[in-house]
């Protein structure tokens, strides 16, 4: 339940087209549902202006397909993350309009649903072919939450010319999302070159002193320009939830 | 030199009010200035859209003085962060209208020459009374960099219901900083309830097993509230830049 | 053998029932048992209050099953944790009423010798639906050892609203266990809220950044709300055991 | 402002004694005043049992003693932990009864309004003469919230006779706290011989590898002894106010 | 080939019973063996006093088998640690009369060979039946090196009289081997009660903040104890190897 | 008191030379002292076989001195280590003929009674001069403790010809200790070269990512060579322990 | 596309014999190639002087097969490293004429189109059995870039004299790469013998305290002698590539 | 010594214009000078090519100056690193010809006896200005270690313009050295555009998260690009060292 369908309830109440009672009633199940092993939070699309999330991580297949079930029944748009086959074969018998998307491991449906949020672009850009499940779990996240995205892959700084030669691309992004691995380094040299906001997104990608992606989340909480912001290693869904946020902004001003 | 500046310089050009030579000379010392024992990087101001900044930490008074009085002699603001009360005492031989803020230990000139950026509010939340010194970097840098600021301190997790009872404050920020040591938890609070992009400044408060922020770092990493992004422990400085990249995107979209 | 078998012993000893060759007899093999690959320790339940309880991680399923037969041929509860199915199916052989407790991976029998210990209602809160399996060892180990349990789950900090309002529950606890992985706020948010001991138990459940935990333990012993006591990751059993001593004191003082 | 007070007050109101707006204007100034620094938190003691405590460390000796004027004007205890002479100096200009307490490094006054809060002893045990610091802040801490206290120092397991010819004070304890340094193994030999709860303390006594006391800290939390809890490194207060919401059951079962 | 066959060896020349040319050759491949795949250094026996032992980990069941076969060739003990069952059955093949010790994972052969090394008597004490697996590869190393080994077991600091009603079994070691994980406390304790030198093994034991075995580790190098020494983690055999050659001085002394 | 002394009193008694109440007024003063800030433990000495050993830091000179002070009184050697200046100072006042070893920082008295303990050689070897502090606490503390001590100094691996040309130093000692910070290789190479027991202490002497001693640390943890053991960083008093007690049992050996 | 290759087009294209276009479109292709999920970098050979080496882990065989497929195509030489048996089979279906090297798990093709880079000789020493898959991936990639490479592998420094008695080797070396895991030592002991460059290689050997190689990567960040430098645990194919880089010197130098 | 200086002694010896016992007592002291508290190892010349230097950091002012005034005497060039005022002020004393160095922090002495080593340059390239330090260790030391060395300095990934505008500067050199700390990001960046050795050094320029430069450590340590070399934090000198014995295959082999 979005900010609209509320409203839209409401005036109807007020209009004396439904009840108190009705109101009480859809507004209760509306919010949350107790599903026994999950509280489903519809609230929270109202809350924070994005539905819930599954991350299917350290669930069952059959945990996810009931989550999503009841996700798609209340008309939201569904984005499950970190799924493997077997929860996409699992949700599909329970939303058999699901898609599956390999390379980020994210299961959508509803995508009809998706409203447009912000009118700038959300550029992601990765720095290893290694980095590219972590830059399409971003990329899916924020389409479907209602942005424009680009991508812009393998521009590591070992040949920094591959970047170079694509500062266009960097120049018309409203927000740009860096995900590298190894030492990280892409997130400094993309922020140097722009003026917009970057959420830089340390990958687990490398090995040895890597040490799972610590030595790319240092790099980037020290990078040397200013404003650089970071989210946990591999965590290219919540760097889109973040872009999303910032490229709202545009809406809300242009309203 | 910000980009009016320039445009105002290239038109005067091709208008034949200037010669090429005189835009040369212009452009070269307006881009960089070599100090000796530093390179001025007046581009940057075009760039990435804010002027340099001078992080005194580890520079002798005298070589902040001398930065400053480049800045101001090419009619930009002066920002000076992590200044001793030495370093403004030779900033102000230097810039006689300097400011000193000894809360967040930030050294200031040419406020006047500030110009609005972002529509939106910034609102910088604070957990306890330690971390009001990072808190006010924040402020300061971002007041110069020409956003409206508001301030709510003191509303650590401990008393959750003097957060709660401000949230009217939270619900008209654009872009929300927290600042907090210890376990960090007020991101996550916050966080959970707004919509906004909320940017995390862990701070190195604590003592024992908070190991110098890292405590506060970890927790903002690991925020259950999908979105929220971390820059280094203690700066302040870099999370007021994100914000006013961030609040821009107003400007421009209303433009 | 606890205090109370211990006394009519001795008692019957005293009253010439039984001979003294008889009483060391038994209190020999009462109090440790040689099995070989562990001594069982009948002496614990006398010293700390609590019967053994067997750690099943390490331990083949005919090991526990050995040492669960001979827990329970001594009258005593039996308690085995991170118990897989198969400690279980080993285990069932041996003391057929044993149940498994799949959440937990907790087995129990004997449930009828469980005396009540302390007086106050121990209260088991939870962030995410990940957190239940130490969430449940905690809520089992609490009952086996005497205590009324209630459960308060998936009500982190994302979603603050969850947890305020159910402070009537909070309100109602004489000691309260927060279990919460990733950022571990839970403890300090609900701590902040009552007047009542606060047990914290950080959990494994995160990725990146969180490692394995640590995240969490850095928050919760770091926690800016005083008197928050902190116990190992995942441990939910040493949680129950530490809110056991404490409950009991109720009785003790009310006797 | 405890629950009595506000009892009391709520009683005068109902019998027509004081108006409405009397009460809300004691109300107001009564749970918390802006010092401008620093939001005193008088509400605290009525949420959590216990008065706002002064954490001295980061804190100018005229701010200590502002905050320590407004709590003893409000008629509550003063505590303040972690305080230099010089605090104490500035302290007793405004409090002239206050004392200080050069071990434990605490400033305390209205002793006299301490009320007696749990049935039980407080034992405080450290290993060694340099643990004595961290101990005796527990101890004054655990004596000022209404507990009595007793102190068994000196004990750490080099020599464990030391420890073992005084089982006579730990079996009369009703929360024992443990103060050691170095391996911390202290905490789990007493908590081995009793079976009421057991705080741990950490502390940052040793050198090279207990790496500023995380050896002591890691020690206590892997326990082979279920139920120790654990607080930060050398936070004697915390375990102090944790042992006197446990030791506080006492009187509530008792009542 | 040991220091007595070298001696023998070179007399014989002396004596003109060999000549120059077959001593070369004897002591050529005496000393060392190329295998391609390793150097078997026969001569380690003659500078360290024992001889070259396989580590089995890491290396193939038919790599293992031929070097120990070698070995056996040269008339050594044959001694491999940290095998696995396909080492052991690969290894009979090659040396028929090979034993496999299952808890301790070590393979032995020539026990017959050992010469008595040391005059005292080799403790090895463990805290938890979890340890015994590393306890057991000390005691099976010590035995193959020529010393008298008794065993303590279970003894862990949670029950301290466990230990305490064996202090006849600590007063007459020459040499103690402690082994514990968790906590590590153990290793203070017994050292505490004797005057012989100790020898500390952390064990891998524990979970959560025992981080595989560095609680232990650090635990024992701060040990409060002057004059505990420690090995790596899990470390049976080195722990063994230090015993033995400490175990010698008795032999050397008493020569 | 040692174990001769004590001897020697329950004799005297056995032949009625002093009465029951005169032996356990000797023993209860001989055995302990409460000094109010510290036990003065003498019963070590009979325990251990050492006496007790004051670790000056972290104490006032004044304190240092009185215990001195008593030790002296008892008829124990004196030895204090970590002591500044000031320590010295302060003890001289109250010990007039201790003497100040300001290399190792040790200060000792009572020479004189020395006995000798073991019939071998420590050898005490460091890497590099700034490793000397420590190894000569390691030398001054096993001298005190009645062993023959001799100095292999800065042969560290850089330049391995300075060590190989004193293999033959190697050869007669019964017991090595080495001493080395940076990389800690120096342990390994000696250890490779003897067949007797080796203790390492790793030193804090480095820079960078030497860690304040973790390099070498784990390095010594790490030793290819088997049999190292391994004390605390800086450690040279708990080396020298080590190495006196392992030397100590030569002279049992040969009684 | 190596530098020669480009010079011969660009003077064909100078004298006539091909046009704009036609260099345009083999420069186009020639540089880079889109794969979908990889760009090619044929351009690197031309700006690092080595071609682009497929790195296996983390790519399916189909993607390692494709890409080889495509080096080959443009006549480069083959170099994957860290493959599995899997990743040859399908590269064997795509470049028949591939070999595998099972002990350093590379696959190499088109060795007859190595070009001698450097004069000198790379010599490549290990310390134990365990470290020879590191040392081997040095090896291979060594002489697929042009050099002349010798092995001198288990001669760690537990038997130093395996290393004094191959000082010859040491000796005729240009550039060392020194591969040792567990205390790492070798990297300073033979870096202690001569006067060429040492690339030292830790690996992930060991157990415990070596915590995955950290250990020997340390040592040898620490090593005393200077101009010791380290590449990434394991990452035998950077020392490699290194050691390439400084014996090119000499071919640039005597041309 | 240099081997210069060796050969024309043995020649002279061989020509009979000294006697073998003057042969030796010059060996004898033109290798190793005993200071007491330090061997001078004139030695190391011959073996490594390079004359020892001094690390002042823990050495007093007056050690400092007697091991440059025994340097000085023996006819080698004098470097003493890590150097303050006060060393200098007592090496002038003892060497009056000495200069200080102070941005670098380095006492250099006997400029005229440096002997060209290597035909190519070294590059010092640095990130921030305050990396200069570090920097200017490196370039003193290569230059008195016989190398030609050029400065590129402030010119970090913020603004990476200043680095693509000095490309010429990278294609000129033989050996890069890259100085960098925060996150380091300038080692690759450079690294990816030159095919000549690149050393990089960390340094601990930074806050919070830079951990003492560890993050730019790991970071370098995990370059993308292949074959950059890494040494210690700070490690200014021995980056110096490693450039000078890569460029001094030059010499060798034009020779």
């Amino acid at each position: 339940m979005n900010e609209e369908t509320l409203r839209a309830l409401l005036q109807k109440y007020t209009r004396g087209e439904i009840t108190l009672d009705q109101v009480v009633g859809i507004l209760k199940n509306g919010f949350s549902e107790e599903l026994g092993f999950a509280k489903v939070d519809h609230h929270r699309e109202l809350r924070q202006g994005f539905p819930e999330v599954i991350f299917s991580e350290g669930k069952s297949p059959a945990q996810v397909a009931e989550i999503a079930r009841h996700i798609v029944k209340h008309g939201s748009i569904l984005l499950a993350t970190r799924a493997t086959k077997a929860h996409f074969l699992a949700v599909r018998r329970a939303v058999p309009k699901a898609h599956f998307h390999p390379d980020s491991r994210v299961i959508t449906a509803q995508e009809n649903l998706v409203q447009k949020q912000g009118e700038g672009l959300v550029l992601v850009v990765c720095a290893g072919t290694s980095d590219i499940g972590v830059a399409e779990e971003a990329c899916v996240t924020a389409e479907m939450f209602g942005n424009s995205v680009e991508r812009l892959y393998d521009v590591g700084v070992a040949g920094i010319h591959r970047l170079l030669s694509n500062t266009d691309m960097l120049a018309k992004a409203a927000v740009i999302i860096v995900v590298a691995g190894m030492e990280g380094a892409l997130a400094s040299v993309v922020a140097g070159l722009v003026s917009v906001p970057v959420v830089a997104v340390p990958t687990s990608i490398g090995y040895g002193a890597s040490f799972g992606g610590i030595a790319a989340l240092l790099a980037m909480l020290n990078s040397c320009v200013a404003g650089v912001t970071v989210v946990n290693i591999d965590n290219g869904f919540g760097a889109a939830v973040a872009a999303s946020k910032i490229n709202r902004l545009h809406r809300k001003a242009s309203a």
